[in-house]
């Protein structure tokens, strides 16, 4: 490898990087090159890349930002296929920075080089073993990948890291990831030996498709964790619908990463918590914890946290509390949490051990110990690692107190028995390695297609983009939705009083009349819709009001003349929907219409192409689904053809990526077998 | 002193506290008593507390369980006024402990001993100082008093606390609270010139009022925060109200902490960052927070933070900003959170700091450094150090990298900056230090008292228990609810048909008819209720048709009648409730009616007696709200008038502790100046 603008000058990044790469026993060739010095370190300094005895497989890069440039170019020229560039002064510094940036991704890319940065710390691989890194310290080996959009972020966890114990296969710096990004190394750790889980700090993705794509790969392999920085929403677009309104990309990555496995970190803390409990303990199998304590009072701050963490403190089969019972002193508990007492020693808490781990009623075993005056914390350590391996079952430990329990941790660490501070902590790490189990045992998703009049959709929008609009009517939309096989009201465009009337004879009283014009979409606003009309002289008195209440308030509006449509049965109304993330694309939205949605944002998301049993988890999600099962005394809803619409909805809007909003709301339900209707609707298309 | 059970055996608790006693540097003299030694590490060691040369002021009792009692009684005889009890076999320990310490309270009582404990861990002053545990390391001094009510949690935390600095003024083990509990300490601790702040682990309280008055005082003087374990409902009484099945100690805790002001934190580490946070730095007078930082990832990290914690990323002035502009690199970031670059040295942040710091759009400001090559870490700490007092503001460090910034934390710690590490934790600390502002800006709480007939309600509630009952009848509910003043329906009580055919003429139709029997409660679900009745033929019809039912379905009934009320207008339907909790006593419900309480639980709790800020507040707390303040077009409802409904059950249930469970449901809200009416109401009374 080439080390470009290594130097020995004290302060200076080409220094430290050169330092850590010899430090970290590389053990291939180090090459350092610049043209002012004849020799650092006692190497050979070469004056450039191209006066190398051979062309090296990498090079790392710390010049001045105005020089990097011309330096890939050598790299290329002397046929380097990989290089980190450290070096910062790019993107991340403004218009100039951001052109230098696109020549230099211009220059990569015509020599075919692939590069990691620029504006990294580096990357370290401590199973080659390689630092490349300006870090001031080196990582730890172990099974963890870290990659990081924030270089600063990683020198502060190298810090966190050595205190607590984790340790690292691959570190990487992702800079601005002006080539290489995220989705790059995911596939690259895919395959690596030394990697059991992989932990990513993350602002955004470069590319959603294939981030979901990867990642999901690469989850079914190895667990892979994301803390998502930049939560608070920075000025999203101007948005006309109901979805769009909800949606936002905040709603887009949740939706994003349940889609592709990957488990979502609360705090960067949690994120490395997690990644140590997936590097040492396998996932639970089931949420089923037990807990053996020599003191009440964590035993109780674990009960209550696992409560609330959506996990379930176990119930003992009664043979294991007969044998508790029988071994164990009259004052302790033997149920769960299991209460050896605060003058267990060693041996109590192994009879404990011995009855609790085998019990097929518990998936997990949280360990609490506080130093007291009998408590033997080393001995007990011993003997819990020696006891846990044999259930392969998930074994935490919460030794409390500090460095008072120092040795004991150790010893732990030892047999893969992460220790936690406090009993929250263990629960929290515990909740995301189940998350795990559940992503795995997930159904693979099917994904019907339903047939459709695709070219009528075609039509439809070269239409409407022909008048140089981009949102459609309700009688252009009401076209796509029948094409695409949604059920809709029934419905004829009337454009005097005489079709008008002959259009309510023919779908029959009671009807609905409602204003039809291109300009106008709030109909109801204007009074442009009468609902419950019964007979010919209501009809004729709404033909006339709609009509003038439309001249009179848009008076601008072309007006096409009146919708005849049925009048529906009572039936609750929900909201579908999409909109379009800028970086996963097409967001689906569902929810009870009214309040639940208006107020209480009773709503879910998912990703588009969405597969049945997606969209009956949205449904379950939402707080009111009790409603569509029947409440009260009604019949349940029509929940299948709720479904069948959302798959619908998801096939159209994967098939045009050019309608960017989508709101049908409401979806009218009626009872179980009588369907469900698409009462208003609206589609906007992408200018 | 006198520590009884003191030993020198090795492994023995006595010897353990001796040794803490001795080598705490306690002022005071020290008299070893165990009647099987002369002498105990060269004191004398006296056989009996009567052989003292002079009555101790406090007597530290370490012999086992069944001798404590005779060696307390022999204390008493001997003037001893106060006494620590460590020895464990009592409450905790099943049955004979039980007894034993019943006994125990006894004795202690008949002398006028102070007693805390048993079963605890001691206690500790570091101002005395006093060390009185069997803990294997001291607290050291500072300001925190921190109290639990596990013995293990203490010495958990003593390591913990020795690991990250934190200092205790008091250390107490609480025990069995036999005799002293966390309200008497809180008391003890108000006027405690060395603590600035009160911690405390509790799993109950003792007494709820006294509880309640002493926090409320306490918490004004200084901030009293609680990690509160057991939140997991232990199988909870039957109970037969909506309010009673919603309401549940931990909502009952949750008003409670409100009511005196008790901050409530949510881990044990929260905890105990917290009251590093308060006896650290001031609270922040508002929501605002400023950030200073040298990477932009951390920034986000914080920002994300604040955001989701409802504090506020404060706007710098413009001012500010130009100033920072003009001092600051080209690339840095003069807005909040403020970037000063990862090659920043200590000048560059003394700058930001001496610029941001005054600004009075700020309440509060986190200062983040990672370790990058050329960070000052220790010189920034310094100039933050330096900086930080004048302003007056909460100043919060989040000094990444473990190890490498530990220099920096000692020189931050000297000057009262607390430092974090991570963004999250900080902004955890800030959230609750602000609660606390926002309850010492709490107004003083108004309390009206309505002109009631309470004689009638006492009345009313004879003659129920005459009759051998506990709940009342909605014809009896409705007395009372009208001897208190309630807006009723009109409603009157018809024997017979002819009755019947009277009383709608009375009332006007349309009206109401529903089943009036001591038995029949849930007259809904018998077909025991018809409205909108519009004329004597409907009524006639109505009449027979709730007897029926009432006949067919309840047999054994015995049915007073029917009651005809009048129709009421539309409305909005409240609940409204009570129901008794053991501790706090009355725990008063508000919500929505239907779908709001009964599926989504939105609902509300205060303790009674009620002030009209906290109905109000409470009110404000529903996510349903917005229903009452006029949505749709609707006009606003009668909130006043609701606000007074609370109000008089709250003077109902102070005024008759016997009422253990009320319902109004629904309370029917009309248009705001047009009142509320309890439709429906339940009573149950106390066995």
């Amino acid at each position: 490898m080439a080390v470009i603008g290594a130097s020995e000058k004290p302060g200076k990044v080409g220094r430290v990087v050169l330092e850590n790469i010899l430090r970290s026993g590389f053990p291939g060739k180090v090459y350092p090159v610049n043209p002012s010095h004849d020799a650092v370190f006692d190497l050979t300094c070469y004056p450039s890349v191209s006066a190398l005895p051979e062309a090296p497989d990498l090079a790392v890069i710390i010049v001045p930002a105005p020089a990097v440039r011309e330096v890939l170019e050598e790299c290329g020229s002397s046929g380097v296929k990989a290089a980190v560039i450290i070096s910062a002064g790019f993107k991340e510094s403004g218009r100039e920075g951001y052109r230098r940036e696109t020549e230099l991704r211009d220059t990569a890319r015509r020599h075919g080089i692939r590069v990691l940065g620029p504006n990294c710390l580096g990357l370290a691989d401590t199973a080659t073993p390689l630092n490349a890194t300006f870090a001031t310290r080196a990582p730890q080996p172990g099974k963890v990948a870290f990659m990081s959009q924030s270089g600063a972020l990683c020198t502060a966890v190298l810090g966190w890291s050595q205190e607590n114990h984790l340790g690292f296969s691959r570190f990487i710096s992702l800079g601005n990831k002006m080539d290489l990004d995220e989705s790059d190394f995911l596939e690259s750790l895919e395959k690596d030996g030394n990697t059991a889980v992989i932990a990513a700090y993350l602002e955004g993705v470069n590319d959603g498709d294939k981030f979901l794509q990867v990642a999901e790969r690469v989850s079914r392999s190895k667990p892979v964790i994301v803390f998502k920085a930049g939560v608070t929403e920075a000025g999203a677009r101007a948005v006309s619908s109901h979805t769009g309104t909800l949606a936002g990309s905040e709603n887009a990555y949740t939706a994003a990463f349940r889609r592709c496995g990957a488990l979502r970190a609360e705090t960067v803390e949690d994120l490395f918590l997690l990644a140590r409990g997936f590097s040492l303990q396998p996932p639970p199998r089931g949420p089923r914890v037990a807990v053996i304590t020599n003191a009440g009072g964590p035993g109780i701050i674990a009960s209550d946290a696992l409560e609330r963490s959506g996990l379930v403190l176990a119930s003992l089969a009664e043979d294991t509390a007969r044998s508790l019972r029988e071994g164990l002193p009259e004052a302790a508990s033997v149920y769960n949490p299991v209460d050896v007492l605060g003058d267990a020693g060693a041996e109590r808490y192994r009879l404990a051990l011995r009855h609790v781990l085998p019990d097929p009623g518990n998936d997990a075993l949280l360990v609490i110990l506080t130093p007291q005056a009998m408590t033997e914390i080393r001995e007990t350590a011993v003997a819990l690692a020696e006891e846990a391996g044999k259930a392969g079952k998930t074994v935490f430990a919460v030794f409390m107190g500090g460095d008072e329990v120092a040795e004991a941790e150790e010893i732990l660490r030892g047999s893969g028995i992460p220790n936690f501070r406090f009993p929250e902590e263990a629960v929290r790490t515990l909740r995301g390695m189940k998350a795990y189990t559940d992503f795995l045992s997930r159904p693979r998703l099917t994904r019907v297609r339903f047939a459709v009049d695709a070219g009528k959709v075609r039509q439809t929008f070269d239409s409407v983009r022909a008048q140089g609009r981009k949102e459609l009517v309700e009688v252009e939309a009401r076209e796509v939705f029948q094409a695409y096989g949604f059920p809709v009201a029934r419905t004829i465009l009337a454009t005097n009083l005489e079709e008008c009337i002959r259009a309510a004879r023919e779908i029959a009283y009671p009807v609905v009349v409602k204003i039809a014009s291109p300009l106008i979409l709030h109909k109801t606003d204007i009074g442009g819709v009468v609902v419950g009309i019964g007979n010919t002289d209501d009809l004729i008195a709404a033909y006339e009001n709609v009509t003038a209440n439309a001249r009179k308030f848009v008076p601008a509006a072309s007006i096409w003349g009146v919708l005849v449509q049925e009048m529906l049965p009572p039936s609750r109304e929900l909201i579908l929907g999409m909109s379009r993330d800028s970086q996963f694309g097409p967001l689906i939205m569902a929810g009870l219409g009214g309040v639940y949605v208006e107020v209480l944002k009773d709503v879910a998301f998912r990703l588009a192409p969405l597969s049945e049993e997606e969209a009956r988890e949205m449904l379950r999600e939402l707080k009111s689904y009790w409603l569509l099962q029947g409440a009260r005394g009604e019949k349940p809803a029509d929940i299948d053809a709720v479904i069948e619409c959302m798959l619908r909805v998801s096939q159209l809007v994967t098939d045009f990526p050019e309608i960017i909003e989508l709101d049908i709301n409401p979806l009218r339900v009626m009872e179980d077998g009588k369907g469900c209707l698409a009462a208003d609707a609206r589609i906007v298309l992408e200018e």
